[in-house]
């Protein structure tokens, strides 16, 4: 489900196939909004038009702007959202909770020219309506793949690919040289990375003049890291 | 006022004065929420036990953990704020909306090495609860001055402080050698920085391998840049 103007205008933009759309008054408030229900209707999708109440009810967003389209959520797996290419970048999310820390890392990973991100056990789902909002629908662009430690590890092993992790412990980021081909893993909020998947790292990373370790927030860290290992 | 756990643990750390606090049930699901009412308690400070019904209804966060701190709140001014130092960095905001991304801004400032944060008008209340929240009590370490752009430039004049702006139609931030003295100022999540703004700044400065400027969070293209451009 996608929420809101901008949201709503990303989803058009993507191959994605559309369901329908729900809309009420509040959309007409702004031209932006008009244009994109006649865009809507232009390709032919059921818009359904109800009451602000009725429309409130169907969103908890604090600031709805009268618009949500449902559409078919794609089914990405690793060979078919990781190019063999060189070079490559990829993000690997090892138990992010926070829905809102999810679609901000996945609008991160995007604007980073990073290939696909992948979401390991206990990560917030990708396509949960919160992750969606926070990532302004950039996950109709980038690919996102739900997969095990064991799927990834034998993936990356056969493509090539290194694995490194974002860890407190590991050399600064400013001194190190990525490899070409680098699947970078940040761990939960709180927890950081799980051991089995520390282990699994070829090299630790961290952040320099970071004042205290725990005081960078997962996506904040995650951009100043992938923008250090830049390609 | 500081809720949760870890921010009202940063509260005691800081040297701000609390005035009392509130706290019920939920609070004894952790040893380190015993402990942290034993800290509060040996510091002679005023906490008062509510039932947990009387709790959530003087607070709006998603999961409260039962406890909330009420403390003085610290008035700076850029004189006081800023040191007469070298190198030296400060963040500027320019009208961020969102208590969110103010929150993770003034967090990643101090994680950074960033000295001071400047809220310019337009910018959510740096003390707002959610900004408190968001920031995880970074605001108790890290001095925020709300001031006016002409209070601004004068400052920066008379202290030799080069402001510089993020924006889009700048120059790579990795192809620019930073001031010794920089406050890096950054704009609306929106609308980006006010045109007088822009006009103030000596340089402008952009993220490089961004597909799309629009598509980064503000907080985490701050954190980028202030460590792109770290002393």
């Amino acid at each position: 489900m996608a929420e809101g103007i901008r949201t709503v205008e990303e989803l058009l933009a993507s191959p994605l196939r559309i369901s329908g759309a729900l809309t009420c008054d509040l959309i007409d408030r702004t031209p932006r909004g008009a244009v994109l229900v006649a865009a809507l209707h232009g390709r032919g999708i059921d818009v359904v038009r109800v009451s602000e109440r009725e429309f409130l009810s169907a969103t908890d967003t604090e600031q709805p702007q009268g618009i949500l389209a449902v559409a078919e959520q794609p089914v990405h797996t690793l060979e078919s959202a990781v190019p063999d290419a060189a070079p490559l970048r990829l993000l690997v999310l090892d138990g992010i909770q926070d829905p809102g820390n999810v679609g901000t890392l996945l609008r991160t990973a995007f604007a980073l020219g990073v290939s696909a991100t992948v979401a390991l056990p206990a990560t917030a789902d990708p396509w949960n309506a919160k992750v969606v909002r926070s990532a302004v629908g950039m996950q109709f662009r980038h690919p996102t793949v739900n997969c095990t430690e064991a799927e990834l590890t034998t993936f990356l092993t056969a493509r090539g690919i290194v694995l490194w992790g974002a860890d407190g412990a590991g050399t600064a980021v400013d001194r190190v040289t990525a490899p070409e081909k680098l699947a970078l893993a940040v761990g939960n909020e709180g927890a950081g990375l799980k051991p089995s998947v520390r282990e699994a790292c070829a090299d630790l990373v961290a952040l320099p003049m970071v004042a205290d370790a725990e005081s960078l927030n997962v996506a904040v860290a995650a951009g100043i890291a992938l923008f250090a290992l830049r390609p």
